[in-house]
C-alpha cells in the first residue's frame, strides 16, 4: 500500500478488535470456499493485524503462507496473533521485495477499496504471480447496506463514511470490470450477503452493531470537523442506524469475492 | 388483493411477457427450495398470470394446488398457460370462499408489496390455513438495487418506481418483522441475490434489462405527468441505467423468501 495512504479505520486496539470480531463471524461466509494445496506458496497483500490470514493458516495448514503490510505496528500484532508459521514482511505493493512469478497465489482481502488507483495495483501484483496463478480479492461495498426501518437520516452517516474513505467504499460492486482491466482472465465474482434479523442475534449482535454500526460511528468526529453533519444530525441517523439491531429491524451487506487467473 | 388497487405495472400483454422471463430466469433461486409432499393442499394467494404457480407445478407434481387472483384476465390468462392441473378462483385475499383451516400450505410471491397493509393481509390469510401449516412469501425489494457504474440520475429513476408503487417497494427487508407481527412463529428469512456481470450473459440481459430496467421504464409516462421528473432527466437517468447492463456494468438485486409457521 501507499504509504501516502490514510487508513480511514485507524491502527488502534479498538479498531483491531473490531477487525477480529469481524472476522470471526463472517469467516465461513467469505472464507469457507478457500484453501491452498500442500506447498502452494501464498502470497497475501495488506495482510493488516492478521485478522483474515488466520482463516488462512487454518484452512491451508500446508501451503506456504506470506504475509505483508505497509505498517510494521500491524504486522507486530499479526505476529503476535498467529507466530512464526507465516513469513512476515513490511513492504509497499508496488514495490514487493519479491522475484517475478514467486508465488502461486495472490490474496487480497479489504484492501483495494483504500486504494487510489486498484488498477493499477492488481496491474503491479501480477508481476510475483506466475502465469496460471490465481488471484483471490474479497471487498465489501458500503453502498450494499440497507436495513428497516430505512432512515434518510441514517444513510447520512453511512454517506460520511463513503466519502471519507480515500478510495472506492463502493469497490465491492466493481470487482467484475476492475480485474477484467487489470488484464486477469477467467474472472468469476460471486456477492456474499450478510442478512440480519430478530432470528439470527449472532449476527445482529457481531455483524449490524459491532462491525458496520461500529465503523460507521468511526468516523464521527472526522465528519463532524469536515461540516458533513450537524452533531444534532449525527446523532439522529446513528440513533436510526442503531434501531436496526434492535427488535424487529433488518440489516444487509453484501460482500464480494473474485477469483481469477494470472494469464 | 383488493379491487381498490392499482397494479403498478399494468395489465398488458407485454407486461405479461415481463412476467414470464423474469419467472424463469429467476426460477431456481426462488423456487428450488420450494417442493410440497403429495397430497397436500396447496394454496396460491394472487397468482397473476401464472408466472410462478408454473413453477409450483414443476416441483409439487402430487400436490393438489389451489390459486386465486382478483383478476379475471390474469385468471384466464394462467389456465391458458398452465391448464386445469391447477384449480383457479376468482378472490380478494380478505374475502377467501374457503374454509377455515383448508389448506396445508400458503404460497404468496409478488403480492405483499402492492397491499397498502400487508400485515393485516397476513392475518387474514391464517384463516384458511390449518395449525402447523406453513406459509410461503417471496417478494423483492427496490431498495436493494445497486450496481456499477454508479449514478444518481438513475437512482432517481428507481426512486421513481419506489414512489409510484402503491403498496411498499422496499417490503422484502422487513418480512422478517412482519409475519411476526401477523403471529406467524419459526420465521425464517433468506435473501436471494441477483447479480449480474460480464461474466453472466443471460442474468444481464434477463433480468437487468428485461425484468429490472424495462419494470422501471414502464412508470415513465406516470413518473413525467407526476411531475417526479423532467423528459430531459428521466432519459439521462433511463440510460445510466441502461449503461449497467453494458460491457463493464454490473447490477445487483435481492429478493427475500421467507417461510413460517401457522401456529
Amino acid at each position: 500500500m501507499d504509504t501516502a495512504i490514510r487508513y480511514v479505520h485507524g491502527y488502534s486496539t479498538t479498531e483491531a478488535t473490531r477487525l477480529g470480531d469481524q472476522a470471526d463471524t463472517l469467516a465461513e461466509l467469505l472464507h469457507g470456499d478457500t484453501a491452498y494445496p500442500p506447498g502452494a506458496r501464498v502470497l497475501e497483500v495488506g495482510c493488516g493485524v492478521g485478522a483474515q490470514t488466520a482463516h488462512l493458516v487454518a484452512s491451508s495448514p500446508e501451503a506456504h503462507l506470506t504475509a505483508v503490510d505497509i505498517s510494521a505496528d500491524s504486522l507486530a500484532a499479526a505476529r503476535a496473533r498467529i507466530g512464526d508459521r507465516v513469513t512476515w514482511r513490511q513492504a509497499d505493493l508496488f514495490t514487493l521485495p519479491f522475484a517475478d512469478d514467486e508465488f502461486d497465489h495472490l490474496f487480497v482481502c479489504f484492501v483495494l477499496e483504500h486504494l487510489p488507483d486498484p488498477t493499477a495495483a492488481l496491474r503491479s501484483l501480477r508481476r510475483v504471480l506466475r502465469p496460471g496463478g490465481t488471484l483471490t480479492v474479497i471487498e465489501g461495498d458500503h453502498g450494499s447496506a440497507y436495513y428497516h426501518p430505512a432512515s434518510p437520516h441514517a444513510q447520512r452517516t453511512i454517506d460520511c463514511l463513503v466519502r471519507l474513505q480515500p478510495g472506492d467504499a463502493l469497490i465491492g460492486r466493481r470487482l467484475h470490470p476492475l480485474l477484467t482491466a487489470a488484464d486477469y482472465r477467467d474472472v468469476t465474482v460471486t456477492p456474499r450477503v450478510v442478512y440480519a434479523d430478530d432470528s439470527r442475534p449472532g449476527v445482529v449482535d457481531g455483524f449490524t452493531r459491532n462491525t458496520f454500526v461500529a465503523m460507521v460511528e468511526g468516523v464521527r468526529a472526522e465528519a463532524l470537523a469536515a461540516g458533513l453533519l450537524t452533531e444534532a444530525e449525527w446523532e439522529r441517523g446513528i440513533a436510526d442506524l442503531r434501531r436496526t439491531a434492535d427488535p424487529g429491524g433488518t440489516f444487509n451487506y453484501t460482500f464480494f469475492k473474485a477469483t481469477a487467473v494470472n494469464p
